[in-house]
Protein backbone atom coordinates (compact mmCIF):
# COMPACT_ATOMS: atom_id res chain seq x y z
CA UNK A 1 0.00 0.00 0.00
CA UNK A 2 1.01 3.59 -0.45
CA UNK A 3 2.87 5.14 1.87
CA UNK A 4 1.57 8.75 2.30
CA UNK A 5 4.49 10.72 1.85
CA UNK A 6 5.60 13.73 4.55
CA UNK A 7 6.79 15.95 2.15
CA UNK A 8 3.72 15.83 0.01
CA UNK A 9 1.79 18.83 0.66
CA UNK A 10 -0.75 18.12 -1.23
CA UNK A 11 -4.53 18.02 -0.13
CA UNK A 12 -8.14 16.20 -0.26
CA UNK A 13 -9.78 17.46 -3.02
CA UNK A 14 -13.12 19.06 -1.75
CA UNK A 15 -16.77 17.42 -2.17
CA UNK A 16 -19.75 18.47 -1.02
CA UNK A 17 -19.00 15.59 1.87
CA UNK A 18 -15.85 16.50 3.03
CA UNK A 19 -16.18 20.55 2.80
CA UNK A 20 -16.24 22.16 6.26
CA UNK A 21 -19.26 24.74 6.03
CA UNK A 22 -19.32 25.47 10.25
CA UNK A 23 -16.16 27.66 11.32
CA UNK A 24 -14.31 26.43 8.31
CA UNK A 25 -10.98 28.32 9.48
CA UNK A 26 -10.56 25.23 11.84
CA UNK A 27 -10.63 22.91 8.90
CA UNK A 28 -7.57 21.16 6.91
CA UNK A 29 -7.69 18.98 3.58
CA UNK A 30 -3.78 18.30 3.92
CA UNK A 31 -3.34 14.56 3.90
CA UNK A 32 -0.47 14.73 6.31
CA UNK A 33 -2.62 16.61 8.72
CA UNK A 34 -5.21 14.14 8.51
CA UNK A 35 -2.94 11.34 8.39
CA UNK A 36 -1.20 12.21 11.88
CA UNK A 37 -4.04 12.63 13.97
CA UNK A 38 -5.50 9.26 12.69
CA UNK A 39 -2.13 7.32 13.88
CA UNK A 40 -2.34 9.15 17.12
CA UNK A 41 -6.05 8.37 17.63
CA UNK A 42 -6.67 4.33 18.77
CA UNK A 43 -11.31 4.39 18.11
CA UNK A 44 -13.14 5.68 15.11
CA UNK A 45 -16.59 6.33 15.37
CA UNK A 46 -18.52 4.73 11.92
CA UNK A 47 -21.49 5.87 10.67
CA UNK A 48 -23.68 3.97 8.30
CA UNK A 49 -27.53 3.76 7.81
CA UNK A 50 -29.84 0.50 8.41
CA UNK A 51 -32.85 0.32 7.62
CA UNK A 52 -35.66 3.03 6.95
CA UNK A 53 -32.49 5.28 7.23
CA UNK A 54 -31.83 4.46 10.65
CA UNK A 55 -28.25 5.59 11.14
CA UNK A 56 -25.80 3.78 13.62
CA UNK A 57 -22.56 5.04 15.17
CA UNK A 58 -20.72 2.40 16.65
CA UNK A 59 -16.78 2.69 17.82
CA UNK A 60 -14.38 0.41 16.65
CA UNK A 61 -10.75 -0.01 16.56
CA UNK A 62 -9.03 1.21 13.33
CA UNK A 63 -5.62 1.52 11.97
CA UNK A 64 -4.21 3.68 8.85
CA UNK A 65 -2.32 1.81 6.39
CA UNK A 66 -0.52 3.87 3.64
CA UNK A 67 -3.95 5.77 2.28
CA UNK A 68 -6.44 3.50 3.25
CA UNK A 69 -7.94 3.14 6.82
CA UNK A 70 -8.74 -0.69 7.91
CA UNK A 71 -11.53 -2.01 10.27
CA UNK A 72 -12.11 -5.45 11.11
CA UNK A 73 -14.45 -7.39 12.84
CA UNK A 74 -16.35 -10.76 13.26
CA UNK A 75 -18.03 -11.90 9.56
CA UNK A 76 -21.00 -12.38 11.58
CA UNK A 77 -20.90 -8.88 12.75
CA UNK A 78 -23.63 -6.69 11.30
CA UNK A 79 -21.68 -3.72 11.03
CA UNK A 80 -19.01 -5.67 8.72
CA UNK A 81 -21.89 -7.30 6.44
CA UNK A 82 -23.57 -3.95 5.67
CA UNK A 83 -20.17 -1.71 5.07
CA UNK A 84 -18.81 -4.95 3.04
CA UNK A 85 -21.79 -4.11 0.53
CA UNK A 86 -20.21 -0.71 -0.41
CA UNK A 87 -22.65 1.72 0.92
CA UNK A 88 -22.05 5.27 2.15
CA UNK A 89 -20.11 5.11 5.21
CA UNK A 90 -18.90 8.24 7.54
CA UNK A 91 -15.67 7.61 9.98
CA UNK A 92 -14.54 9.97 12.53
CA UNK A 93 -12.02 9.77 14.62
CA UNK A 94 -11.15 12.71 17.70
CA UNK A 95 -8.61 13.41 19.60
CA UNK A 96 -9.82 15.55 23.25
CA UNK A 97 -6.86 18.09 23.83
CA UNK A 98 -8.68 20.25 26.63
CA UNK A 99 -11.59 21.92 28.30
CA UNK A 100 -11.39 25.53 27.38
CA UNK A 101 -13.12 27.67 30.14
CA UNK A 102 -13.69 30.94 28.97
CA UNK A 103 -15.76 33.94 31.38
CA UNK A 104 -18.62 33.60 29.36
CA UNK A 105 -20.90 30.41 28.90
CA UNK A 106 -21.29 31.15 24.93
CA UNK A 107 -17.49 30.98 24.69
CA UNK A 108 -16.64 27.58 26.47
CA UNK A 109 -15.28 25.20 24.13
CA UNK A 110 -13.31 22.36 23.64
CA UNK A 111 -10.31 21.68 22.30
CA UNK A 112 -9.51 18.75 19.85
CA UNK A 113 -8.59 17.39 17.03
CA UNK A 114 -11.02 15.33 14.61
CA UNK A 115 -10.72 13.43 11.21
CA UNK A 116 -13.74 12.60 9.01
CA UNK A 117 -13.19 10.34 6.09
CA UNK A 118 -16.15 9.82 3.76
CA UNK A 119 -16.34 7.09 1.23
CA UNK A 120 -17.79 3.26 0.58
CA UNK A 121 -15.28 0.38 2.14
CA UNK A 122 -13.83 -2.22 0.16
CA UNK A 123 -13.67 -5.64 1.22
CA UNK A 124 -10.03 -6.95 1.55
CA UNK A 125 -9.80 -10.88 0.34
CA UNK A 126 -6.57 -11.13 -0.91
CA UNK A 127 -4.71 -13.53 1.65
CA UNK A 128 -1.73 -11.02 1.53
CA UNK A 129 -3.55 -8.17 1.98
CA UNK A 130 -5.65 -9.23 4.55
CA UNK A 131 -2.40 -10.48 6.45
CA UNK A 132 -1.55 -7.10 6.38
CA UNK A 133 -3.81 -5.46 7.69
CA UNK A 134 -4.23 -7.62 10.62
CA UNK A 135 -0.44 -6.97 11.63
CA UNK A 136 -1.06 -3.34 10.98
CA UNK A 137 -4.35 -3.34 13.04
CA UNK A 138 -2.24 -5.28 15.53
CA UNK A 139 0.80 -3.57 15.71
CA UNK A 140 -0.93 -0.30 16.31
CA UNK A 141 -1.75 -1.04 19.45
CA UNK A 142 1.95 -1.17 20.81
CA UNK A 143 3.18 1.19 18.23
CA UNK A 144 4.97 -1.65 16.24
CA UNK A 145 6.58 -4.54 16.48
CA UNK A 146 4.40 -7.09 18.22
CA UNK A 147 2.79 -9.16 15.29
CA UNK A 148 6.31 -11.13 14.71
CA UNK A 149 6.01 -11.92 18.52
CA UNK A 150 2.74 -13.29 18.82
CA UNK A 151 1.67 -17.17 18.24
CA UNK A 152 0.68 -17.11 14.42
CA UNK A 153 -2.64 -16.56 12.91
CA UNK A 154 -4.22 -19.44 11.78
CA UNK A 155 -6.26 -19.56 8.43
CA UNK A 156 -9.97 -20.24 10.54
CA UNK A 157 -8.70 -16.92 12.33
CA UNK A 158 -8.59 -15.20 9.40
CA UNK A 159 -11.63 -16.79 7.77
CA UNK A 160 -13.54 -16.00 10.90
CA UNK A 161 -12.57 -12.10 10.47
CA UNK A 162 -14.21 -9.59 7.78
CA UNK A 163 -11.64 -7.02 6.81
CA UNK A 164 -12.43 -3.62 5.22
CA UNK A 165 -10.45 -1.08 3.80
CA UNK A 166 -11.93 2.61 3.44
CA UNK A 167 -9.63 4.56 0.86
CA UNK A 168 -8.54 8.03 2.24
CA UNK A 169 -9.69 10.05 -0.73
CA UNK A 170 -12.26 12.29 0.61
CA UNK A 171 -11.11 12.96 4.25
CA UNK A 172 -10.99 15.95 6.32
CA UNK A 173 -9.18 17.28 9.64
CA UNK A 174 -10.95 19.89 12.19
CA UNK A 175 -9.69 21.07 15.51
CA UNK A 176 -9.10 23.66 17.85
CA UNK A 177 -6.58 24.51 19.87
CA UNK A 178 -5.41 27.51 22.04
CA UNK A 179 -6.94 29.60 25.04
CA UNK A 180 -10.76 30.64 24.92
CA UNK A 181 -11.74 34.09 22.55
CA UNK A 182 -13.74 36.10 25.35
CA UNK A 183 -15.44 38.95 23.84
CA UNK A 184 -13.17 42.15 24.71
CA UNK A 185 -15.50 43.66 27.03
CA UNK A 186 -15.25 40.25 29.23
CA UNK A 187 -11.70 40.11 29.52
CA UNK A 188 -11.49 41.78 33.40
CA UNK A 189 -14.71 39.35 34.62
CA UNK A 190 -13.27 38.16 37.68
CA UNK A 191 -13.64 34.08 37.16
CA UNK A 192 -10.79 31.83 36.36
CA UNK A 193 -9.99 31.55 32.63
CA UNK A 194 -7.79 29.12 30.37
CA UNK A 195 -7.65 26.00 29.32
CA UNK A 196 -7.50 22.49 31.41
CA UNK A 197 -5.44 20.01 29.01
CA UNK A 198 -6.60 16.50 28.52
CA UNK A 199 -4.51 13.41 27.31
CA UNK A 200 -5.20 10.03 26.72
CA UNK A 201 -2.58 8.59 29.26
CA UNK A 202 -0.95 4.94 29.53
CA UNK A 203 -1.57 3.72 33.26
CA UNK A 204 1.07 0.75 34.92
CA UNK A 205 0.91 -2.51 32.55
CA UNK A 206 -1.27 -5.41 34.28
CA UNK A 207 0.56 -8.79 33.57
CA UNK A 208 -1.80 -11.28 32.63
CA UNK A 209 -1.16 -14.26 34.87
CA UNK A 210 -0.60 -17.35 32.36
CA UNK B 1 -36.46 17.67 34.12
CA UNK B 2 -36.04 14.21 35.59
CA UNK B 3 -33.16 12.86 37.66
CA UNK B 4 -33.03 9.31 36.97
CA UNK B 5 -33.23 7.73 40.19
CA UNK B 6 -29.70 5.60 41.15
CA UNK B 7 -31.72 3.38 43.11
CA UNK B 8 -33.77 3.01 39.75
CA UNK B 9 -32.77 -0.68 38.35
CA UNK B 10 -35.31 -0.26 35.52
CA UNK B 11 -33.74 -0.83 31.78
CA UNK B 12 -34.62 0.76 28.66
CA UNK B 13 -36.92 -1.20 26.49
CA UNK B 14 -35.48 -3.86 23.69
CA UNK B 15 -36.02 -2.32 20.27
CA UNK B 16 -34.47 -3.41 17.06
CA UNK B 17 -32.39 -0.22 17.14
CA UNK B 18 -30.72 -0.59 20.34
CA UNK B 19 -30.55 -4.58 20.75
CA UNK B 20 -26.69 -5.52 21.07
CA UNK B 21 -26.68 -8.39 18.28
CA UNK B 22 -22.84 -9.03 18.34
CA UNK B 23 -21.03 -10.28 21.61
CA UNK B 24 -24.22 -9.55 23.72
CA UNK B 25 -23.12 -10.02 26.89
CA UNK B 26 -20.94 -6.91 26.69
CA UNK B 27 -24.61 -5.04 26.50
CA UNK B 28 -26.11 -3.31 29.51
CA UNK B 29 -29.80 -1.99 29.31
CA UNK B 30 -30.37 -0.15 32.59
CA UNK B 31 -30.32 3.40 33.26
CA UNK B 32 -27.83 3.72 35.75
CA UNK B 33 -24.89 2.01 33.85
CA UNK B 34 -26.04 4.25 30.82
CA UNK B 35 -26.40 7.48 33.19
CA UNK B 36 -22.63 6.64 34.37
CA UNK B 37 -20.99 6.33 31.18
CA UNK B 38 -22.60 9.35 29.70
CA UNK B 39 -21.45 11.58 32.91
CA UNK B 40 -17.81 10.88 32.57
CA UNK B 41 -17.84 11.65 28.48
CA UNK B 42 -17.04 14.64 27.38
CA UNK B 43 -17.56 14.26 23.56
CA UNK B 44 -20.00 12.31 21.92
CA UNK B 45 -20.57 11.10 18.35
CA UNK B 46 -23.69 12.34 16.39
CA UNK B 47 -24.58 10.40 13.40
CA UNK B 48 -27.68 11.17 10.99
CA UNK B 49 -28.28 11.16 7.21
CA UNK B 50 -27.41 13.85 4.66
CA UNK B 51 -28.17 14.11 1.25
CA UNK B 52 -29.29 10.42 -0.47
CA UNK B 53 -28.76 9.15 2.78
CA UNK B 54 -24.78 9.62 3.40
CA UNK B 55 -24.24 9.32 6.76
CA UNK B 56 -22.38 12.17 8.64
CA UNK B 57 -20.93 11.43 12.32
CA UNK B 58 -19.48 14.63 14.06
CA UNK B 59 -17.61 15.14 17.42
CA UNK B 60 -19.65 17.08 20.10
CA UNK B 61 -20.32 18.62 23.36
CA UNK B 62 -23.03 17.16 24.73
CA UNK B 63 -24.30 16.58 28.71
CA UNK B 64 -27.51 14.41 30.79
CA UNK B 65 -29.53 16.58 32.12
CA UNK B 66 -32.19 13.93 33.58
CA UNK B 67 -33.83 11.66 30.93
CA UNK B 68 -32.41 13.62 28.15
CA UNK B 69 -29.29 14.18 26.45
CA UNK B 70 -28.98 17.67 25.57
CA UNK B 71 -26.39 19.52 22.38
CA UNK B 72 -26.32 22.91 21.31
CA UNK B 73 -24.58 24.71 18.01
CA UNK B 74 -24.85 27.47 16.56
CA UNK B 75 -28.39 28.28 14.87
CA UNK B 76 -26.59 27.90 11.52
CA UNK B 77 -24.51 24.84 11.66
CA UNK B 78 -26.35 22.73 9.28
CA UNK B 79 -26.29 19.64 12.12
CA UNK B 80 -29.01 21.56 14.35
CA UNK B 81 -30.73 22.64 11.16
CA UNK B 82 -31.05 18.73 10.45
CA UNK B 83 -31.28 17.55 13.72
CA UNK B 84 -34.06 19.89 14.77
CA UNK B 85 -36.45 18.34 12.06
CA UNK B 86 -36.59 15.56 14.37
CA UNK B 87 -34.95 13.49 11.22
CA UNK B 88 -33.98 9.72 13.16
CA UNK B 89 -30.41 10.36 15.21
CA UNK B 90 -28.05 8.05 16.84
CA UNK B 91 -25.60 9.29 19.50
CA UNK B 92 -22.43 7.73 20.58
CA UNK B 93 -20.45 8.46 23.58
CA UNK B 94 -16.98 6.27 24.28
CA UNK B 95 -14.42 6.05 27.15
CA UNK B 96 -11.18 4.12 25.92
CA UNK B 97 -10.23 2.03 28.85
CA UNK B 98 -7.41 0.10 28.14
CA UNK B 99 -5.45 -1.87 25.29
CA UNK B 100 -5.94 -5.57 25.83
CA UNK B 101 -2.92 -7.19 24.40
CA UNK B 102 -3.10 -11.05 24.27
CA UNK B 103 -1.27 -14.23 23.06
CA UNK B 104 -2.78 -14.43 19.38
CA UNK B 105 -3.45 -11.15 17.21
CA UNK B 106 -6.79 -12.73 16.97
CA UNK B 107 -7.61 -12.21 21.07
CA UNK B 108 -6.12 -8.12 20.95
CA UNK B 109 -9.05 -6.24 21.88
CA UNK B 110 -9.56 -2.94 23.81
CA UNK B 111 -11.41 -2.18 26.98
CA UNK B 112 -14.00 0.53 26.71
CA UNK B 113 -17.45 1.69 28.07
CA UNK B 114 -19.56 3.10 25.34
CA UNK B 115 -23.41 4.09 24.90
CA UNK B 116 -25.96 4.61 21.74
CA UNK B 117 -28.61 6.28 22.11
CA UNK B 118 -31.40 6.44 19.28
CA UNK B 119 -33.80 8.41 19.07
CA UNK B 120 -34.93 12.14 17.57
CA UNK B 121 -34.22 15.60 19.00
CA UNK B 122 -36.56 17.68 20.20
CA UNK B 123 -36.07 21.72 19.75
CA UNK B 124 -35.55 23.12 23.07
CA UNK B 125 -37.55 26.48 22.91
CA UNK B 126 -39.14 27.44 26.45
CA UNK B 127 -36.58 30.38 27.84
CA UNK B 128 -36.02 28.16 31.45
CA UNK B 129 -35.46 24.73 29.22
CA UNK B 130 -33.05 26.80 27.37
CA UNK B 131 -30.90 28.06 30.34
CA UNK B 132 -30.97 25.40 32.15
CA UNK B 133 -29.44 23.38 29.33
CA UNK B 134 -26.66 25.86 28.54
CA UNK B 135 -26.32 25.41 32.45
CA UNK B 136 -25.73 21.75 32.01
CA UNK B 137 -23.56 21.96 29.05
CA UNK B 138 -21.25 24.82 30.57
CA UNK B 139 -20.61 23.36 34.44
CA UNK B 140 -20.55 19.58 32.71
CA UNK B 141 -17.23 20.53 32.33
CA UNK B 142 -15.76 21.50 35.88
CA UNK B 143 -18.31 19.07 37.15
CA UNK B 144 -20.76 21.94 38.13
CA UNK B 145 -20.65 25.44 39.99
CA UNK B 146 -19.08 27.34 36.98
CA UNK B 147 -22.23 28.74 35.56
CA UNK B 148 -22.91 31.15 38.54
CA UNK B 149 -19.63 32.27 38.59
CA UNK B 150 -19.31 33.55 34.82
CA UNK B 151 -20.81 36.89 32.83
CA UNK B 152 -23.59 36.47 32.39
CA UNK B 153 -25.47 34.99 28.79
CA UNK B 154 -27.33 37.78 26.83
CA UNK B 155 -30.56 37.13 25.29
CA UNK B 156 -28.51 37.55 21.73
CA UNK B 157 -26.36 34.50 22.76
CA UNK B 158 -29.03 32.36 23.50
CA UNK B 159 -30.74 33.26 20.63
CA UNK B 160 -28.09 32.46 18.04
CA UNK B 161 -27.90 29.00 20.21
CA UNK B 162 -29.82 26.10 19.17
CA UNK B 163 -30.22 23.37 22.49
CA UNK B 164 -31.52 19.98 21.06
CA UNK B 165 -33.03 17.55 23.49
CA UNK B 166 -32.63 13.85 22.43
CA UNK B 167 -35.03 11.88 24.67
CA UNK B 168 -33.09 9.39 27.09
CA UNK B 169 -35.48 6.54 25.82
CA UNK B 170 -33.86 4.28 23.67
CA UNK B 171 -30.53 3.53 24.75
CA UNK B 172 -27.81 0.90 25.36
CA UNK B 173 -24.00 0.44 27.50
CA UNK B 174 -21.50 -2.15 25.67
CA UNK B 175 -18.14 -2.54 27.07
CA UNK B 176 -15.82 -4.74 27.85
CA UNK B 177 -13.17 -4.88 30.92
CA UNK B 178 -10.59 -7.21 32.02
CA UNK B 179 -7.30 -8.83 30.76
CA UNK B 180 -7.10 -10.69 27.59
CA UNK B 181 -8.83 -14.34 26.94
CA UNK B 182 -6.72 -16.24 24.79
CA UNK B 183 -7.26 -19.61 24.10
CA UNK B 184 -6.06 -22.03 26.32
CA UNK B 185 -3.14 -23.91 24.54
CA UNK B 186 -1.62 -20.46 24.06
CA UNK B 187 -1.52 -19.72 27.64
CA UNK B 188 2.69 -20.46 27.90
CA UNK B 189 2.91 -18.39 24.44
CA UNK B 190 6.47 -16.57 25.41
CA UNK B 191 5.28 -13.15 24.97
CA UNK B 192 3.94 -10.39 27.67
CA UNK B 193 0.12 -10.29 27.76
CA UNK B 194 -2.11 -8.24 29.64
CA UNK B 195 -3.76 -4.71 29.90
CA UNK B 196 -2.26 -1.14 29.29
CA UNK B 197 -4.27 1.10 31.24
CA UNK B 198 -5.89 4.23 29.33
CA UNK B 199 -7.60 7.05 31.08
CA UNK B 200 -7.86 10.64 29.63
CA UNK B 201 -6.18 12.75 32.16
CA UNK B 202 -6.11 16.60 33.51
CA UNK B 203 -2.55 18.57 32.83
CA UNK B 204 -1.78 21.42 34.70
CA UNK B 205 -4.48 24.44 33.93
CA UNK B 206 -3.25 26.98 31.81
CA UNK B 207 -4.45 30.35 33.17
CA UNK B 208 -5.39 32.96 30.15
CA UNK B 209 -3.71 36.17 30.52
CA UNK B 210 -6.52 39.19 30.47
Amino acid sequence: MTLIDETDTSTFPRTPRNTVRRLPARAAYDRNSVAAILDEGLVAHIGFAGDRGQPFVLPTAYARLGDKVIVHGSVISRMMKVLSTGVPMCLTVTLIDGLVLARSAFHHSMNYRSVTVFGEAVLVTDPGEKAAALKGLTDKLTNGGRWDDLRPVTSKEVAATTVLALPLAEAVAKSRSGPPKDDAEDMNWPVWAGVVPLSLVKGEPITDQA
